[in-house]
């Protein structure tokens, strides 16, 4: 049996206020609620009483997760860790359907159609127009990133193929240096990895639900395999955090 | 006259819990007081309100520094750009005087000694001995440090050497790719690269008075050296910080 030769620590960021008003979020950068202030301050608090240490933490452009890391950090007593922030760690980007509610969402598109673009793994929302204030190619963060990066729409397959490259060229060879890492990101691009590590079909990781502020640590072998992975919660905690994140879907757009 | 082709931001972190205590800090990683929260958000605000924008960060290793740090990057919505975290922008290390209170040191060594430690350039307090839970050599975020650079004491003259190298090797070459660099630093950190900066005599810079939570403007020709510096603060502002600090080095002992 393969013994497990690195951990790693995932973190899905809390509730933030688009979440609360039922708007889809993708690379809107908002801020976290005072809920998910909290969920952060949780999350850190049971990385402390397991005794967790981090050499490194990897997070995304938007301060939801940043400011998710930046609390976990302080309750851990690590701060000083070095910190990478990526685009390549974003939630999905959804395009058009970015800053509308559940109700003018299904009002511009209809239900079924919106039903489509959430579930399926390769069928991206309408795109935003290069004019529109929405795309990304207007905000200084993504000056860097080229015209092909530059995301005007994502289904779960782009986040994925987007994802890999950070996780190959940069997270994956840190681990194996022997730092201990700490990834703080969202729904989708924690998806991203767990889909790349568990080798999921297309069809299953869509539907996966991924709680918020609950600690996922994944035990890897030295080829960074998975052996086994578990939250940091009791089964209970669990099924509540993973009810309130399916409830979430079921009433509001996600993320 | 020379012309401005760079412009950089220094910080002197906010009251931590220790200067409301009386203590000598250092090296020590204490908290902000609710006092320095507010000033970092103060010193954020009027950075926002100057419009300034960075397209990186250099702070400490010490939570004081990197949480005005996050504050300000907060408070401007800027969290998403690259951090450095270096010890060689700590505050400079008190040796066997930190964690000590201004009565406990002058029982222990005497009004006269203390004064002599505090307003000499290059006279070290009493060095810590390895074997003391003080040492930074016991602390896993030096882990990376030599012996020769783990300091058991410092003089002003000490933090000036050991922060020049990170001026030199990262900083400076840095501003001169043409990023916008915001420093985030301690009291004698930030001496240290004013010394370097304007030249300032050892016997002056050692009583220079830098306020806490007021960003400090330096404009810099395409040498790096200053053309001017200003405080974001009006005359009011500053004189009353400035006192604030002047008062505390004469009531306690000061960072």
């Amino acid at each position: 049996m393969a013994t497990t030769a690195f951990k790693i620590v995932l973190i899905r960021h809390g509730e933030s206020v688009w979440n609360k008003e039922n708007r889809f979020t993708g690379w809107t950068d908002v801020e976290l609620s005072e809920q998910g202030v909290k969920e952060a301050h949780a999350a850190g608090k049971k990385l402390k009483s397991g005794e967790y240490t981090f050499d490194i933490a990897y997070t995304s452009v938007l301060k939801r997760a940043i400011n998710t890391l930046n609390i976990v950090l302080d309750e851990l007593d690590q701060s000083w860790i070095q910190v990478d922030k990526s685009w390549r760690l974003n939630e999905r980007m959804y395009g058009a359907l970015q800053g509308l509610n559940k109700s003018e969402t299904a009002a511009k598109y209809g239900d079924d159609q919106v039903l489509v673009w959430r579930r399926s793994y390769d069928t991206p929302p309408p795109p935003l127009d290069e004019t529109d204030e929405r795309y990304p190619g207007k905000d200084t963060r993504y000056k860097g990133l080229t015209k092909e990066q530059l995301p005007k729409s994502e289904c779960l397959k782009d986040t994925v193929e987007r994802f890999l490259p950070y996780w190959n060229d940069t997270i994956a060879p840190t681990i194996q240096s022997g730092k201990k890492v700490l990834i703080a990101a969202h729904g989708n691009s924690i998806r991203a990895l767990i889909k790349y590590l568990d080798n999921i079909a297309d069809d299953k990781i869509v539907s996966m639900d991924i709680p918020t502020g609950i600690p996922l640590v994944y035990e890897l072998d030295k080829d960074l395999k998975p052996i086994k992975h578990y939250y940091l919660a009791s089964d209970a905690e669990l099924n509540s955090a993973i009810a309130a994140v399916v409830n979430q879907g079921k009433a509001k757009p996600q993320n």
